[in-house]
């Protein structure tokens, strides 16, 4: 007897992009969506359009650049929010709306201050609407797991009614155990009179470590047939279902699910590294499926008995997924052939003959500096000329750094601001400090800092430096990043760029204050 | 009705020190086992007293530490392992042997390459072994879910015959899925007609995400009363099960599970960090409980609309697991007895008045450097001093660099080998580049450099560096930490600190491969 499919429903482009500190700018984005379209992710949630502009303009984009994943955007159960995802998602190969509103006791009367009729009133209006827009509707419950069962039961009846296509049931606060969240969506499913007519999904968060399993339980127990998940389990608090460990675990376990997922887990391991490194967010060692322990014979580490035990305990294979060893691709030697038959191998699309001029005169000119590239310093270099835009106010020069024990460390930056060159210069706690200080002394953003961290692109003994700078300006959070072989150049590159992002990247605060399923 | 007692046993020293580059000095895994003790953790398992010598001292030194938790330490089954541990426990408060052998097919034919009577024999002739020098055993049927529910019942029948108390049961692949682990762990003990006799643990390992939910499966359907589980997760592959994530499911979930557990969780925060710290293995921001992001508004952010949501979203209280505001504690004027104070209030015992005033003296050197000294400061810095020992090989003594962009950088290096002062000096691809190749034209190690990371250890903008650097020589993996305002300096502080491991931590790689459970 032939398996059922399980819909991948991605959504590390809106409630991944929600945790403090993980936005992305548009190319970002679109960036992010072409590496899901390439791991063959069913749909992917692009964003909250009526969020702001940019926000907007984002989900536009991702339609207008995906062809063979459904995107999806998310509103509020009201008529202008379900406008702009429809406006947004207009060039979409396949378009999917996604409306919400919370059917809770508590989120009913503290956040939304409406009666459980009027919810249910709003609900059935807004999907109505929707559906006169796009056929492909998905509502969500929020806070659905804490709502009380027959009312919850009337709301889905109701909306499947008004043409919901698939009906999602999110465990908001991560609140769930595999058992009791299994059988809440088994019991409600037995409780709608119409649920045939609709795809069932769950949409678990991770605050007590198991919002993969409480997903797969929602799946074997709860009859649902679209898991929602994120990239590395980004998302707000503790994050969402990891869709590694989802897809992984519904492969490896076929056996007990009987199900078929068509992600091709293969590009799963450069995903993970994609997101991590647009976000900032770093991913853990003993991070399940795409952490640099996860198979212990991909940590670098050749002991006796790796091989042997290769067999006896690991259940997935690290190729499978992705993980491949560092090889020295690339020299100084290298021609413009050579770099783009790489980038090609890598799943890099750059968008024009001008785009790959660019970023191999960068390849270049690090090849200079550091005798081996790795595929690594190739996708950071990718990475970092992705994170420049026309927009960019600030664009780093030149750096000369001094640091002495006994006296204070000196910095002096070079740099431009809007065209024209400054050069700044300062004293501080250490080299980075100095630099930071040098480029407040000019710019005055009175930004604070939230987090600073460095992580070595590769293992190797000339490891470029990859720095996350994470600041904060009434209550805007922006992640910059920067890499160089000298971790002070990479720290004050790191710190243009969040600067820059500061400056130009869209306020969605607000609004997506209002949109936590 | 009352409820019962769930058993929460720590392997953080013992499974979560197998991870590669986890490795801890002595004194280290003393200093986390108070950290347990203070956790109020039921069993430390303190480490494998056969697989070396210091092995052996690290259990007796935390035996001899340990007042309040049961310290158990692993032992293969056969006669040396067992007295070796027992010895090393002679002069524990409370004590226990814990013994293992592989009783899956697969692993009795790969690895022990002995018939199942064989095993069975083994056991059997082990914890009789065991039950002759304590009272306290612990039998663990290695691969124990993988193996045929026949003959593991007839193990599991014979050893509890023999004298063992607690009955352990892991799934050392990472392979379950809580329905099917939680229905083996009930149907075996329903097969075992002394099953009442002993105590029934689970041991879950990490590699589909779902350690936890198949640990709380095998308590709440399998009747389980003791999970074993490391701090953050740590562990081999993709670790083990949480302790943090578990004990707060238990709490958060009393409904569900209606047992207690003894944990003071309030001290769960300072225990990720301790041991992140010690062991140089990050936490990344959306980890469940210890996570940054863990707790919307304890992430330093301020939105509006938190206050609010906190009520909404939050299912635990982050002051319950530990979670305090950064607070500027003390400064340039902060005298002996406010540093003292802080260190009682922070938990952090020093041996002796003189290591205070070591660790006082640090205080004030970098106070003078360093104008806020936050709570993170001062635990990073007793930290580095107890991360020296009179074993030291080689010292960092000053420091001179310089990078300026068009030239190679440039370092000058001074520490002392063996008490000698030398002078090094070397171009590199950047300052802490040029810093490492400064150090190993004297040193020449022959090392390999796994990793390389810095993370800033407060938020402010003048935050110390603080710098893991993981080397690898002749398959031995050490890890080596130093912070500093500077992170120049931090990186070479814990370049040396690393050498100093190479040079002096004891060899136990080969015996602990063979204890992978």
């Amino acid at each position: 007897m032939g398996s059922e499919r399980l819909i991948i429903f991605d959504t590390t482009l809106r409630d991944g992009e929600q945790s403090p500190g993980a936005s992305m700018t548009r190319d970002e984005k679109v960036r992010i969506a072409r590496q899901l379209e390439r791991l063959r992710v069913d749909v992917i949630e692009a964003g909250f359009a009526a969020a702001s502009n940019g926000d907007f303009e984002s989900v536009q984009a991702i339609a207008r650049a995906v062809k063979n994943s459904t995107v999806c955007s998310l509103s509020r159960a009201n008529d202008r929010d379900i406008s702009r995802s429809a406006e947004a998602l207009k060039d979409a190969s396949r378009a999917r709306i996604h409306t919400f509103i919370a059917t809770s006791p508590l989120h009913m009367e503290k956040k939304l201050r409406m009666s459980p009729e009027e919810v249910l009133e709003q609900a059935k209006r807004s999907v109505r609407f929707a559906r006169n827009l796009l056929d492909d509707i998905e509502f969500s419950a929020e806070d659905g797991y804490r709502s009380e069962p027959d009312f919850l039961a009337r709301v889905v009846e109701a909306v499947i009614a008004e043409g919901a296509t698939t009906i999602n049931i999110p465990d908001t606060v991560g609140y769930g155990i595999p058992e009791l969240y299994g059988n809440f969506i088994k019991n409600l499913r037995e409780r709608v009179p119409n649920s045939d007519k609709a795809i069932w999904s769950v949409h678990c968060h991770n605050d007590l470590g198991m919002a993969v399993a409480n997903s797969l339980a929602g799946v074997k127990i709860g009859g649902a047939r679209q898991v929602e998940c994120t990239i590395n389990g980004l998302g707000e608090r503790a994050g969402n279902c990891a869709l590694e460990e989802v897809v992984m675990a519904i492969k490896t376990r076929r056996d007990y699910f009987n199900l078929d997922v068509n992600i091709a887990t293969e590009h799963i391991v450069a995903s993970s590294r994609m997101v991590s490194q647009i976000t900032g967010f770093v991913v853990q060692p003993n991070k399940a499926v795409v952490g640099a322990n996860a198979f212990a014979h991909a940590s670098g580490i050749h002991q006796d008995g790796v091989l042997k035990a290769r067999d006896t305990y690991e259940i997935m294979r690290a190729e499978d997924v992705g993980w491949a060893a560092n090889k020295i691709v690339l020299g100084k030697l290298s021609g413009r052939n050579a770099f783009k038959q790489r980038l090609q191998e890598l799943g890099v699309a750059l968008e024009s003959e001008a785009a790959i001029n660019t970023a191999f005169a960068s390849f270049k000119e690090l090849a200079d500096r550091k005798s081996e590239i790795f595929d690594e310093d190739i996708l950071a270099l990718v990475q970092m000329e992705g994170a420049k835009t026309a927009k960019d106010i600030f664009d780093f020069v030149s750096l000369s750094q001094h640091s002495e024990t006994g006296e204070p460390p000196h910095a002096e930056v070079v740099f431009q601001h809007q065209g024209q060159e400054v050069k700044v210069c300062a004293l501080g706690n250490g080299p980075v400090d100095a630099c930071f200080k040098a480029i407040e002394s000019h710019v005055n953003s009175g930004a604070e800092m939230l987090l600073f961290s460095i992580n070595a692109i590769s293992t190797s003994p000339e490891s470029q430096g990859e720095v996350t700078v994470r600041l904060q300006r009434a209550g805007r959070v922006v992640n910059g990043v920067g890499a160089d072989p000298d971790i002070v150049v990479a720290s004050a590159k790191a710190y243009l760029n969040a600067l820059n992002r500061l400056f130009t990247l869209s306020e969605s605060v607000a609004a997506q204050d209002g949109a936590a399923i």
